[in-house]
Order: C-alpha cells, then structure tokens, then sequence
C-alpha cells in the first residue's frame, strides 16, 4: 500500500491521519499526540509513529491542518487574513525533515483584524464544506470547544466570529463549584431547552443563571442530568444571541461532532430555523485535498 | 488573656479567628485550614490548634460563620429563607466538641426560592453592615468568588442574587485559553474600562468578547497588563448589566477586598453610582457580634 500523499488533522489534543489514494482513503490511524504534548522536535516522530508503514523511498506528500501551524506547534504557519478564500494555493508552509521520506506542508489559518478573531484548522473544513456544496453562500457554523460562525461568500470567508462556548461548558462543569451537581450521562432534554431559552432571551442574566444551577441543586434537588444539559443550553443560548446577526436570514450548515450538532440543531429550531448538516471529517478531508490541488498548481 | 467569646470566619480556604473582649478585638489568627480540605471530624482539631492559647476552663463561647455550616462542613446548619433578618436569635447551630473548654455555634446562611440562590458567611456580613449603619434601605453589594447582591429594607434581606464573577474570573484567567495571555501584576485602567464599557453594552456578546482577548494577544500584540484588566472589566460588565434591577435608584454600599471593591466602584461610577465602602472584615466581627448578642437573648 503506498499512499500519493497523506492527509493530517493535528489539533490541540489529538493527531489524525489518512492514508489517501486516487479514490479516496486507503487507511487511517490516530494517536493522542497532539500539539499540547508535543515541544518542537517531537513533532516529527510522533507522525513517523503513525504514518511510516505507509511510506516508500520517494517523498509522499503531508499535507496538514490545525494547530500544527502555530507559534507552539512544529512550525508557526502565518494567518491569511479575510476576507480570503479558506485555503489558497502557494499559502501552504512547507516544513523541512529530517527524514526524505515525506514532503510536509501545514495549512495556514485565518485572522480577522476587527473585531480581532482566529481559526486553525477550521479553514480547512469550511474549504472542504465548500468543496462539498459547490455555490454556497451563507453561514457555516462549527460547534466545538471555540465554536467559529462564518459568512461565507462568493467563494470566500467574508467574516467570522469565535465563541468560547465549549471551554466555558467544560470549565463550568469540571472545575467550578458547579461540578458537584453534574456527574453522570443522562440527558433532560426539557432543562436543555429551558436553558437556552433562559439564555438566548435574557443573556445579560448568564453569570445568574449559572449560580442558579447551584442552588437549585442544594434546595430544590436539581438532578444532574437537568443541570448538564441546563448548563449546555445556558451556553448555547448565548452564542446564538450574540450570533444573531450571523444566522439571521441565512442558510446556516453546522460542521461538528454529531451530539453536538443535535443540539445545535434543537437549538436552531427553537428560532425557525433548519440547519443541514455536514460531516466533520469529510469537510477536513476534502478540504485538505483542496489544498492539496492547490498545491499542485504552484509546485512543478 | 481570657476572651469573652472567640469570632470565626470559616470559609471554604480560609480560617480566621478573633479573640473578642468587651472593648473589641484581643488577638487573632489565622490558617488555611479552610473547610475544603477538612473532613467532618478534621474541624475541632484544627480550631483548636489556633485558638488553644485562648482557652480557660470555663467553655467560651465561640460563633463561627461561612462554609463550615455547609452540606460538607462541620455541621450544616439548615438556611434561612428570606425575607428574613440576616442573622436571628435562636437560629445558630449548636456544635457538638469533645473539649469541654469550648461552646461553639454556627450561623446558618440564607436561602431564596424563587430564583433559586443561597449564601453562607455573607448573611453575617450583611449583619454587620447593618449594625454599622443602623436604619440602612438600600442596596448591599459583596464581590468576590460568588458576588452577592441584596436589597435590604427595614432590617431584612428581601431578595438577594449571585454572580459567578470571580469564579469565571479566575477559571478564564488560570484554566483557559486566556491565560497564555495573562501573566504578570500591571494593570492598565483604560483596558479595564473598555472592558466594562463593552460588557455593559453588549453583555450577549461575552463569549465572542472572551475569545477577542486570545485573538489581540496573538494578531496585535495585547499585553498582559491590558488582557487581564479588560478580562476583569467585562466580567464586572456582565454582572452589573444583570444587577441593574438591584442598583438603578438605590443607595449601593459595597463590602469585600479593597482592590476588587476599587473595581466596583470605578465601574458604579461609569453608571454615575456613587458607592459607599464598608471594611469587610469589620462586617464580619460585628454580624458575629450581633449572632452573639442575640444568642445572649435566647440563651441564660
């Protein structure tokens, strides 16, 4: 099995990568080697850990995606500001290696000047999504630990806006006082609908709120499958009252993690819209064969 | 030395205690032996190791405030619900001691049903407040780890209401993708007003505000010194937009640290309040002394 080139989703916490042939995917593997573990020098072999049994003598092509491009990552990619198109040819940075095996270029991410906002990684989806709905115009929106919301034009993100919803969501519910009312796996969906209703109306309450689902817990018994997905909602109603402008109007197309994505879906609903859905890792992918055909172009 | 009574503040980090003689304070001291990291029958113990020196033969009464009364404290004494005075004869809990030389009572906190809120240590504190400003109507503010609003009106707290301010604070600040951005002691006033400014005005944008901070930090170079004010200022943005039902028209008095209550009060000031400042501290002692006294009533 020799791959013609090798496409790599390095992320904060986790490193993907796909063996990739003329149809499509050949094999994929994965480790928990991601960027947060990793200092300079580390890169490099924790990809050869993955990738070397599909490597040959010439020099299979890498492209990458994510915080690999960062000022911590293997090598600081350089923002491409908007409005851009997600991913352009000749933008790819090229790594050098020690090993001849393989011909590494990190996809760039995004910035935006004003208001100031950053994407890596998200770029690469969002030229996938573009790749998948040939014309689209509208809003992208990426759930996630930093949700990112795109408008997306003409081939082009035109502006974009990220939310710390699912740092604050993990924060709130694993190390604040608020942890003591949430272990567990069950789902109320009514207290999910209840707190982004809470929160989309009223979302200058949030820091209330929050402390509500505390004492809801000491006087009233609240259970920790209601203050989960309360909490879920509660920060979900917020993005979506600050994304207001973003979704107003437009034709809205989560990329994500399924559950999460349902609940952005439930969540949509609750304000008339229909959200379609598109697969996390097939946007990654297509986009990274975007750049890859991009990179084509300016290398002989 | 042979205190009348021993005060104590017994919060979830923290325990201080006074030795109180019919003049004021004797002595006092001070450990980190705060509830959170004692076991139920931890507490006798480490009072003991502070006010040991204290002790005569006969039982000296000691009141005790905050935390310890909780769920996982010493004792839980079981909230009062409002509208209430914040302290009442009759209603401290008596604490069972294998020492003989001590007769030690703890404060019970507040509760509200309706939104559901509690408290614990600052109803003595608002206690205090009233006794050094005997006859007040108006608004109590107690910023900290959960900042505590309270309409107060002919001696009772009428309704009272939490933020997670400075729990937020420092979680963004210390756990989150903020805090590659916010090492260091400067504290630049302008960045903690724009802060505030924009947190006030637009207190759904929060989340998207949060991420901007990341953002300056890596595409124009925001320095620590603004990154952390700011991040304060629009923590105090959104709590105040939320307490404008509690301070518009009323007299606001604030009691907690003097640095944060610096804050509160340049940011009251940019909504033309004027707030009155009471030691925290001085609160504490005479809420306890007030429990005391009303002891005193109930007890021959």
């Amino acid at each position: 099995m020799s791959p013609d080139w090798i496409a790599v989703d390095w992320g904060t916490s986790n490193l993907r990568v796909w063996a990739m042939g003329p149809a499509g995917v050949l094999d994929h593997a994965s480790s928990d080697e991601g960027m947060g573990k990793l200092s300079r020098d580390g890169f490099e072999p924790a990809l050869l850990r993955l990738i070397g049994p599909w490597l040959s003598d010439g020099a299979t092509p890498v492209i990458a995606c994510g915080m690999v491009g960062s000022r911590q990552g293997w090598a600081e990619a350089p923002y491409r500001a908007v409005p851009c198109t997600p991913v352009a040819p000749g933008a790819l940075l090229r790594v050098l290696t020690a090993d001849p095996r393989i011909a590494v270029q990190i996809a760039p991410g995004l910035s935006q000047a004003s208001p100031a906002d950053v994407m890596r990684g998200e770029e690469t989806q969002i030229a996938g999504a573009l790749a998948l709905l040939p014309n689209f115009d509208g809003v992208l929106c990426l759930p996630g630990t930093h949700s990112k919301w795109a408008h997306i034009s003409a081939g082009e993100v035109v502006s974009f806006q990220t939310y710390m919803t699912g740092e604050l969501f993990a924060l709130l519910s694993s190390q604040s006082v608020l942890r003591h009312g949430m272990a567990g796996d069950g789902w109320d969906e009514a207290a999910f609908l209840q707190g982004f209703d809470d929160a989309y109306a009223r979302p200058e309450k949030i820091s209330a709120r929050l402390f509500s689902l505390r004492a809801e817990g000491l006087l009233a018994g609240l259970s920790a499958d209601a203050a989960r997905p309360r909490l879920s909602g509660l920060m979900i109603g917020i993005e979506l009252a600050a994304a207001k402008p973003y979704w107003l109007g437009q034709r809205v197309v989560l990329i994500g993690a399924d559950r999460l994505c349902d609940n952005y879906t439930r969540a949509l609903a609750q304000l008339g819209l229909t959200a379609q859905r598109l697969d996390a890792t097939a946007c990654t992918l297509s986009g990274l064969a975007t750049a890859r055909g991009a990179l084509k172009k300016v290398l002989p």
